[in-house]
């Protein structure tokens, strides 16, 4: 860590910092330039870290030297990358993985259907929400148990591995019967108690990026799962908020490379959400899998028109095949071990 | 609401959209200009939400000309302004509070020295947190219930109504027990479970702007709160996130008349958190109480320097007198009704 | 145009905005609902426009109907999409530009080098700046008119059609002798006066976006060279400003299909200037390519280490052949018909 | 200056950046940490940050130690504030300035009417544009010549000094003729020529902040001027663009205390151009009086309704008086030295 002065800092304002540095047990090493004073701490990071010094008086600017995730850091595999054996499909690594399905389970024949058309276009998984997060309470708020269920059909008819969102610790008990990923929505990234339990329960989680979360909170929201144990974390971007407006989120595919240098999770990307519109759905799939991307996650359905929610970012199932094999000639550019036409 | 369609929309696309509003009983009034067709949707609401056009095939723009929001909205109240009374505290309309006091509850001897130096400088309640949400999971958490145990102690010290953070459901019952306002978080904003449980316990709720919420989901937010039957609800603008990197968050204090002119809610401004740096708080209230705000949360601490978190935001203890006299004067400049030099 | 009112305006705000429609000439409709009154004016577009409605007493939002832009839209070729030919290379369409050399003009032995392998490597132009806008004024600021002259010699010497910055009108003239393309940067995008004087020399343009402007706003700077009746205009996302820090830009490559429905003009991606790090170009221009680009401009050099300006982001000409194998690669995916292994 | 590099980085990639760092006359202090190895560079500012090493292979991030800006930074002038003198004006330190005036020139009768209702309400200066900027080519670009000629009758009437904007260098002439202070637009924030222009004319500037720029590119921008030997800039925060679409641009008032700490030059505030709305420039305009700013540049029109330029954000000219005492009271509050009730 090292503590940059203000120009206009005194000194009592540096001997203020030393001593608090010096109070955790830390060692401080102050360099006195002609304008400025900066001041390394070297120690215990947590304890340094504590001492939250970034506005103290005559402090500048705290720059740490150090990450502050650990567990989620590329380091502490040597460099290795993860990845995730969920039901026999591998993600992450060489490993592209497809996770399609209806946004919303709606009803037996419309999961059904879809399940089978993304298992005949050659998805991984299958994703499908029993719980909904909705911006609106007077909005559709998932099926609940029921869709669960369902999803427990669709698995065993398809053997997919299932993708399914939780959004309240209370429900952890019967998604944990049916999910083999449970996935973590954008607006919970950082629902602090929702992520240790998932953590604890040591299910495979599908993290998804807050719509204003920085990379590196993202892999603190991870840090949280990891801390417990739980090892198998993918990371999701899904479009972040900018002030365009011409379309619903800002997909930030930058993320993919930055993210792939900075851990070892694997990293996956939404297009469904970001763009809220189905034209836009393909384009930027090809473009996440040309960039890297560990795996996509995706909206499929029999008949968008009719679907209860997110209709219009849904692909029809009748084109999920012809998607899937883009997808995967764009992945395999990026130099994921992919079969095309599948 | 009103279906704005692509100049490239087919007649097809038309006759979609208006088959889709007809679908769920509501009328569509197409308006064929030379370049594109505006089709109005007149019915219930819900429905034809529900209905999701915005990004179906040949819909540029879905315009919805009522807001979503209901029970916040200003008319529900016929213009009239929703004042809370908080253990005899008024805010709201022409009642400006201040509520003042640490980050986080540390100890007993920290809790109550700060809640006398409130006290003795014309606070309206006592803030302080037990549970605390960090972007760490390495971070300090709070004291947790001995933290309740202590604000319940200072509350009946001081007589001041006391503010205290939840973010778990299933803290509510302890917390109940002390807390006359729920605080929720900017990053519990969208924590639907949470909203609609504290809407149930009926308790105040001060609810925290998310870091990148818009004025809308905020409203939509409390819409959740309000639903239950709960009327006693604050806003709470903390500053949002943007591309400036030379303080923490943006204070948006725009948001102030804004909110003002949507809804009934009162608006409350916390500098601390927003700016990050003391001496950036106390121009950051007068500029909030100047433009209206109907309160400000502030964090004070008798010793800064020894806090466990967020020490160089909170203002000294030793200094809030002259630090609220200068609010109040803002404050009256205006327009609310308080005492200057209380 | 619509004007949706408040459900607080007076029947007497609701007079005014008719009255101020008629005022030009063009027609009001009202439509009075249960909550809300909604008014159409029908007329001329420009004269309704600069009423500025928006934010008159009473009036909520103005919602246009017809994009503002005229000549940039699609609909102005009937949905057919405009390919240039520059100096023999066609951009746009079916056709995949790729415009590769040094970002800055530094010697004559740089930039013969650099303009070498990019020929050798298949790129259909030639990128190089001899004025440069720098943040800094203490920065180095470009060769000037001697970075001219090396561009000619470049161009003579490959047959490459050069592309090069304009930033002040009063070098118009020269750089005229020598570029085929002329570029206005980001931060030019709404240097009217420079837009205007490109328009009437009648030369291809490539228009950077701005660091914050929307789609809309571009495509606005757009039209006023093509209101000049200069048809030939690129238009090139190189990156938004986002709250993100762990990298320079956020590459918005939604703009990509967003832009294409919306305009018949080609769109470009500057994946370098975006990124600012070399690691991060190659992902990020196979993203661009998959996700439809027209082409992409990047920056090579051959001694990246002793670049006088951007060097780590530029690539190694030395490796632009694979590069660009993989780019078309991408590109193919897309659809463009380009040969893979040129 | 300090390099931080990557835990992965090299002992290779270590080598180079110390050679680069010598190989411009600067010293290198590399410091080998258990898990990353920081460089400092000390030696010639401007040569080491023309190495842009941000981005080189192994390199984490380059943390410079001391502000880029150097002649609008605080300490040239040993904490003291510049006070402008503007036709027996002053704005800066202690004096609180009031510019106000119509958006644009449009008749001799609408701005001799505004100008003798601003002086009547204590306005300090006038502003008025005869140059436009407008997103639209279609739009009303301002009287031009005749404009200019119309303030300067206007300055001879009541004796105001006359703000005014330059869009064009080639326009300069004329401008200097009439204009005491020569504003710079927001979108022209990096008109790197205009600037040193408007810098060696030695003419008092008002230099807005662009949409996007941080503090310290406004910063940079002051320098190009400065560095003419021209000492006398105002900087203007006139809104920022973020998410929020629920009104035009985010007013950051966050901006006053921090450039005040980190600039002497002094801060001025356009609520108008930010809100874009009436009825919200009032509440921003005490709001940034009470956070410190030295002045407010507000605009004004006697019938706002019939301008031909963003009437809905202008003023009436009837109610300026009262407004000019609210906005002075403000002021009063955060110690200006004002008269309230002038």
């Amino acid at each position: 860590m090292m503590i940059v002065m203000k120009p206009t800092a005194s000194e009592e304002d540096v001997q203020a910092v030393i001593e608090r540095i010096e109070s955790v047990g830390a060692r401080a090493h102050p360099s006195r330039g002609d304008e400025v004073t900066v001041i390394g701490a070297v120690g215990d990071l947590e304890h340094i870290e504590r001492l939250e010094l970034q506005g103290s008086p005559g402090v500048d600017r705290v720059v740490r030297i150090l990450k502050p995730y650990k567990l989620a850091s590329k380091q502490v595999k040597q460099g290795q990358r993860t990845v995730l054996e969920i039901g026999g499909r591998k993600i992450g690594g060489d490993h592209f993985g497809l996770i399609a399905g209806p946004c919303t389970v709606e009803s037996r024949d419309q999961l059904l259907t879809a399940a089978d058309a993304v298992l005949a276009g050659g998805a991984t998984m299958l994703r499908g929400g029993a719980y909904k997060p909705r911006t609106s309470p007077y909005a559709f708020q998932g099926l609940g148990q029921e869709g669960l269920r369902l999803l427990a059909e669709a698995k065993e008819r398809t053997g997919l591995p299932i993708v399914t969102e939780l959004m309240d610790a209370r429900d952890l008990e019967p998604v944990l019967e049916v999910a083999d990923v449970i996935q973590l929505g954008a607006r919970n990234m950082q629902n602090y108690a929702l992520l240790s339990e998932v953590g604890r329960a040591g299910i495979p989680v599908l993290l998804k990026r807050g719509l204003s979360a920085t990379l590196e909170e993202l892999l603190m929201a991870s840090e949280y799962i990891l801390k417990e144990g739980n090892e198998s974390v993918m990371l999701c971007e899904r479009g972040i908020r900018t002030f365009e407006t011409a379309y619903r989120f800002t997909l930030d595919l930058t993320a993919i490379p930055v993210l792939k240098e900075l851990t070892h999770l694997p990293v996956v990307v939404d297009p469904s959400h970001a763009a809220g519109r189905r034209d836009l759905v393909e384009p930027l799939s090809l473009a996440a899998a040309a960039a890297g991307a560990d795996g996509i996650i995706v909206e499929v359905h029999p008949d968008p028109e009719q679907a209860i929610c997110d209709g219009p970012q849904q692909l029809y199932s009748d084109d999920f095949s012809r998607y899937a094999n883009q997808v995967r000639a764009a992945a395999a550019v990026a130099g994921k071990a992919v079969l095309v036409d599948a």
